[in-house]
């Protein structure tokens, strides 16, 4: 059973606010949590309608009925399980390797997209504007299909990242040098911009112009703009795929 | 003013049986809208809360409230303009570029992102499965951006068209040969499928095992799959950068 303080406290971390004060966010769907469950996330506590599933560590485990989980769930079908955890503390940002930076996205789908990308293409740290959304926001976790726990989040000012930073970094444009025929080194800043506007002027200031790249458009010159996550994938895969290529 | 029986007619189009009964299908959102009415695409009717949205052609635009629209509308926020349009009969399919054919793609999100990457990337022919999900699904078009008046959809049984057309058929999997280094040709058929499932075993079956092509892992092997629909936007980029770079 699910008392009323337990709802009023896991509904409250659908909100920004309540997470940050708690330090605490709530994942669903079986999948996603046992994935967390399997990472270095820390779980909190877990509701389950399936009275077999089994935490892997000492968390507790709630068994409830489907009437609860669906009082719980942010989601119209519910699936089975809903975890809460606690949000990670960010770790240093290797520069290293390649690093993803997101320049006020807007939209969780895009955002989970990416971070799932990120993890396909072993991008391990992500660097986000503080006004991108959150990215412990449920319907980003939902589309990240649990690869969040594999991919370092930070919030950071991104003109203060690139006056810190030596790495060159590349900024995605409508209109720019063809991402085709770049020379793209080891390592670098992959800059994406909003959905609308794309990345902001002081961004952009502090870009070098040959750094400008775009994905060439191939149809009729009608289609307006690829979506941020396609043209994240897309840009991902360029990045890697010269290590790759064996012909 | 809309009537009951307006109500009762564009309700219905938003169910396959009648949008197919009718021959008429319904877009929503003045983008789209325009873009379709742009197009060579014919239109039916037209439903505006804004009095100065007129029409480039002779169709009939019913000026209504907001409280009228949101009646008519299947989404939540409903953005000003509704239009009723007429299916268009499918172009036979051309094949001296290569066409994309998907095998039972369930999301509508998925379809709509696919018809826009089809867009992009000057891919003017789509062949679905008859089990795909209908590409006149108002959530389908939603996602197109109105990209789908660029892009002939055909529905035909991709066992029969493998049968009949010579070109190379290549399949992406989770498993197969890297697409990096795959040769391809200047033409052809690229396959993709389900979400869950993949391509179907009866597809797999008339598809060369050369032909199987994946998108190389380069994280840690913990990460499920690729949406199918950034998988595309990878496969797509590869298929067009050849004819692109240029160093």
């Amino acid at each position: 059973m699910v008392v009323k303080s337990q709802l009023k406290f896991i509904k409250s971390l659908y909100q920004k606010k309540y997470r940050i004060q708690n330090g605490l966010f709530v994942a669903e769907g079986r999948k996603v949590v046992s994935e967390l469950m399997n990472s270095k996330i820390t779980a909190h506590s877990i509701y389950s309608t399936d009275p077999l599933f089994k935490a892997k560590s000492k968390v507790k485990v709630h068994y409830i009925s489907e009437k609860d989980l669906s009082r719980l769930s942010f989601q119209k079908s519910p699936n089975k399980v809903l975890g809460i955890f606690e949000i990670p503390e960010a770790e240093d940002i290797d520069f290293s390797d390649w690093v993803v930076v997101l320049d006020a996205i807007q939209d969780p789908g895009n955002l989970g997209t990416i971070i799932r990308l990120c993890d396909w293409f072993g991008i391990t740290h992500l660097i986000c504007s503080p006004d991108t959304v959150d990215c412990y926001n449920p319907k980003v976790l939902q589309s990240t299909m649990g690869s969040i726990a594999r991919v370092n989040i930070v919030y950071k000012d991104i003109v203060d990242l690139l006056e810190e930073n030596k790495n060159v970094a590349f900024g995605t444009y409508m209109q720019g040098n063809s991402v085709y025929s770049a020379n793209l080194p080891e390592k670098g800043l992959l800059i994406l911009g909003n959905e609308g506007k794309g990345i902001s002027e002081e961004v952009g200031l502090k870009l070098n112009a040959k750094n400008r790249l775009s994905i060439p458009q191939y149809g009729k010159k009608t289609t307006e703009s690829l979506n941020v996550a396609t043209a994240t994938a897309i840009f991902l895969s360029e990045i890697r795929r010269g290590t790759r290529v064996t012909n």
